[in-house]
């Protein structure tokens, strides 16, 4: 039985981890026997957005507290793990991604990752332990391995390819439901909701991205 | 095509709706060629939670505005839909579906449901139109409905299920996977969380479910 570390960046996709493709992790995962536990840095978020009408909130909230709603409780502080707690590490999508676990949303290019995350990602590399990502979080991913050629996907989305390209990552287009490997890196990502039209796409998506990522922890 | 609205009542499974239950219900209706829709009552949560220790926090949330971090945006107020915008209804679990859209954790069978919320399950009942209620939710249904008989489930839980008897529905034990049909009121329930040992559960108990509430659609 695999154990996944799941990183979370808050709750809702405006301001933190995309609800239905971190839920569709945790299933895919649990239905698949495996054992999951929830992780996220304990930081202010860097917005609140009211998801009614995508205007920003004057309030301030804790990415890890709110993290905790998606988990049904338990969230790590990411500072504390290791690669020695899991077999995999998955970042799901929702701007979280991009404003909380790295500012890539603000700086682009020069996007820097939280420093405990970018700690967490370079022991995984070095454990050749893999890592998943999906939809926005594979920005993420190409500035916190900036330089080291990871192949990887957001998509078809070609300005955002692009700029992942500009970090030294190599972009592959997939579709909704199509998984990009990179073998060598063991990187695992899929774009869920960057190009999927609905639910039942991107948890179809994730649940293929998942089940090739346990394929790499044997 | 079946359009389906689903009623949240915020988001976490402490202060609002429960998230993966939710999000499984979103991802049942799609997976079938379905749509749906969210409408929650525009009102402030009876309380915060941090999700992370269960300890209250001294802040205000809007239900509605809160629950379109699950929808991902449109949540219609459910003061301005009736059953003429929908084929059938679903009130996902979570304490929110107790506390927001009734009294039911503090007033036990006393409990009174949002006039709102009343007002739209009376009128589906009228037009005899499916109802669908997982985890704990099914006791406000039972509020709602008081006197009627309806049949329905909330687990195994012999307190609960005694005290929804007394408001005069009909309680039948389910496990985590089963679901219980009242053909006569259209009316289907299934445990999810109040029994499920993990997610997988959970998605496979509202899966069956929402096949059965489409299944009386025709």
């Amino acid at each position: 039985m695999a154990r996944i570390a799941v990183c979370l960046s808050g709750c809702g996709v405006y301001d933190g981890s995309e609800i239905h493709e971190a839920t569709a992790t945790l299933w895919a995962i649990s239905r698949r026997g495996h054992q999951y536990f929830c992780i996220a840095p304990d930081i202010p978020q860097a917005q609140v957005t009211n998801h009614l009408n995508q205007e920003p909130m004057q309030e301030s909230r804790n990415v890890r507290i709110e993290s905790a709603r998606i988990a049904r409780g338990e969230v790590r502080d990411v500072k504390d793990v290791t690669p020695d707690d899991f077999d995999a590490l998955i970042f799901p999508g929702g701007y979280g991604a991009a404003i909380n676990l790295c500012d890539f949303a603000s700086a682009r290019t020069d996007a820097k990752v939280h420093p405990d995350v970018q700690r967490l990602i370079d022991q995984t590399l070095v454990a050749k332990k893999p890592i998943g990502a999906w939809c926005i979080a594979p920005a993420m991913l190409a500035a916190a391995t900036r330089g080291k050629g990871v192949t990887l996907t957001i998509g078809t989305d070609k300005a955002t390819a692009e700029e992942l390209e500009k970090m030294g990552a190599k972009h592959k287009r997939a579709s909704a439901k199509e998984v990009v490997v990179d073998p060598n890196f063991k990187i695992v990502t899929t774009p869920a909701y960057m190009l999927a039209s609905n639910i039942a796409e991107v948890f179809e998506g994730i649940d293929n991205a998942v089940g090739r990522l346990l394929e790499l922890c044997k």
